[in-house]
């Protein structure tokens, strides 16, 4: 299986920042039930990010009941951070679960490419249920492109080749593909999405993209549009970090902060703080 | 087996706010040994609350050392978050080990109910030994009720219902039961004690209800009387949320707070502050 | 196998403030990759404190890849916190990568003397390989010497005889042992340093002692001498340290001022502050 070429063709901006204020007034309306398989490092930080921003984490990750409970849950996370193998077999019953009761599942394919065992659990999940969203670094992106083999640690070091990584990502797999970097690209591999919100320290604070992985999955369970859910929560996190970022003295205050603004953060600050292109 | 029926007697309030503040004193003087065994969401918050509330927390969820671990501690919390198999022949061990050697334990049934497997993990513990409590909200009490079926999602919907369910449950299994809610309810079946403190950033941070688990496991460690143990440690954490959400601009700085204001907790604020009923 | 005699030779100072500066402009600047396999209480803060200080934390603790990982981490990490029989198969597989690719890696043997299967677990982790360093406070120490049986749980009650047991040990295994205390001990064997920083708060907030140990690892991978690593890893978090209990209320405040003043502490503020003998 051989991924398309992928295209130049001029970004279309397919929705407006008032469709992410939105988002954010459904979320804290419905606080969709967020089932998350993630990794030891970042639990109890991603459950408090769901909670500020007004969604329900439930963490279940054994294959006793990750199955069930992802059939009734309004969206489901697999994050690779620290994959054991009783959680990736939850992981895999999680990802056919949702996949029969359509519910939206993201993908955060955490150390792909750089570590053989868990890309190829990332592969196996991907040839069981198409997942609404991947989420990753650039690295991450293409190394589930190409085929079931992957393309390894090939260097990904411009902002046009990251997006082309995840445009040929995103038609490969029929999903939305959102890189986190200075300036985070969403694709479905046709519109493109840029945010230009967040600041440096979010680099400094471990768990940031894993919680934006949870929060996608939030946003898919309250709106259709899996491209518009991503950037949703995308906008939601770096909006309210520039906020927080103003008030810290350094990486300990700046997470404190980061749960108060996103606490805080109203539908209309989104809209007019958000940097769409 | 069948559950005894609930009875309405009128509600007798057996210690005062002072036998709180003795409770929290003779905490801060002997800092019981707290053995958990919780999850990968709250471990390091929940270490975090026993060590600022004046306790010693040890994790040990093992198969190999739980068991023996147990006998020598003061107090144990099995709390079931996120079971896994081999967490889950620990906590088996851990009662087991903690029956044989008189050391009162605590069950926080997380998810019991909407989850099957946990809730026969629950009803197994439950036949293996008697915890001196059990602590939950009033749909996992309810789910561990009416004998080893359990009584599935039944609505528990008015505070009268939950302190019925609690009752219940106190008699069925001869532990003293503990309801979280805007009003905690506490029971030993006979006994009714309500505490009105807290407030509602409370339910905006992750594992408060967990790390009440273990605060009441080491409270058991320094009083005899088990209603007495989940009194003052619901007392204990939520007066001093109380105090936290005063200095608190949103679940961030609420966190971090209430570690502070454990620490800085008095036994005579305690007393000053509690609202016992 | 037994130890040889301790001796009580003058302590020879071997190294300067200076020493310990430079070491950190090292490990900002390299930003050396951290191999953690550590407890499920810590895995987050740990990650926290090294971003913090500089350095680039990596958790990969299933026996699939944490082996070849190992070979390519700048220092490697191996705390026995909470063991479960797949980590500790990783834990194994990381030490054999580590020895193979002469990667430093530093043992925190958690609990080591008071739980036995653990105790075994850091005895053949020994056998297999020889850490860099050996952290941890005077009686998991102790467990360690004396050859595989281990001393079991002898009581270390005064700073002479700590030091001592660290000398043995660290001459018994051929690596540097680092005691924690209010005044901490460190030495190869030979040369003995002594780091009189810190505060009585890093006492009551989890898992400063696990990140200590993973910022040794971080700093293995910058220096040659592995007494300087230990010794600027001890300077570095306890100076930092002094600085966050200034500006905190409790442990919730100091904990969370701790991350902000390893990323403010500059080399110049180390050689300043630090108080070596």
């Amino acid at each position: 299986m051989s991924a398309p070429s992928p295209t130049n063709r001029s970004t279309v901006l397919t929705f407006s920042p008032g469709d992410l204020g939105t988002a954010l007034t459904r979320l804290r309306e419905a606080a969709p039930l967020v089932h998350c398989l993630t990794n030891i490092v970042v639990a109890q930080w991603t459950a408090n990010v769901l909670l500020a921003a007004g969604a329900s984490p439930v963490m279940v990750d054994n294959p006793h009941e990750a199955g069930s409970f992802a059939a009734v849950a309004d969206g489901v996370l697999v994050n690779l951070g620290t994959p054991y193998d009783d959680t990736t077999a939850a992981m895999s019953h999680a990802v056919t679960g949702a996949a029969g009761a359509n519910t939206p599942w993201v993908l955060d394919p955490v150390g792909a490419g750089v570590l053989e065992w868990r890309t190829r659990i990332a592969l196996d999940l991907l040839a069981r249920s198409t997942p609404a969203i991947i989420r990753g670094n650039a690295s991450e992106i293409l190394a589930l492109s190409g085929g079931r083999g992957g393309k390894g640690v090939q260097t990904v070091d411009t902002p046009e080749s990251a997006l082309r990584a995840a445009r040929e990502t995103a038609r490969e797999h029929g999903s939305v593909v959102a890189v986190s970097g200075a300036v985070d690209h969403l694709t479905d591999g046709d519109r493109v999405v840029r945010v230009s919100n967040g600041d440096v320290l979010l680099t400094k604070v471990t768990g940031v993209g894993c919680a934006l992985g949870a929060l996608m999955a939030g946003f898919c369970g309250v709106v259709e549009d899996p491209l518009l859910a991503a950037t949703a929560a995308t906008a939601t996190l770096t909006v309210a970090a520039e906020a927080a970022a103003e008030a810290s003295r350094g990486p300990g205050t700046f997470a404190v902060a980061l749960l108060d603004e996103l606490a805080m953060l109203t539908p209309q600050d989104l809209v007019d703080r958000v940097r769409l292109s």
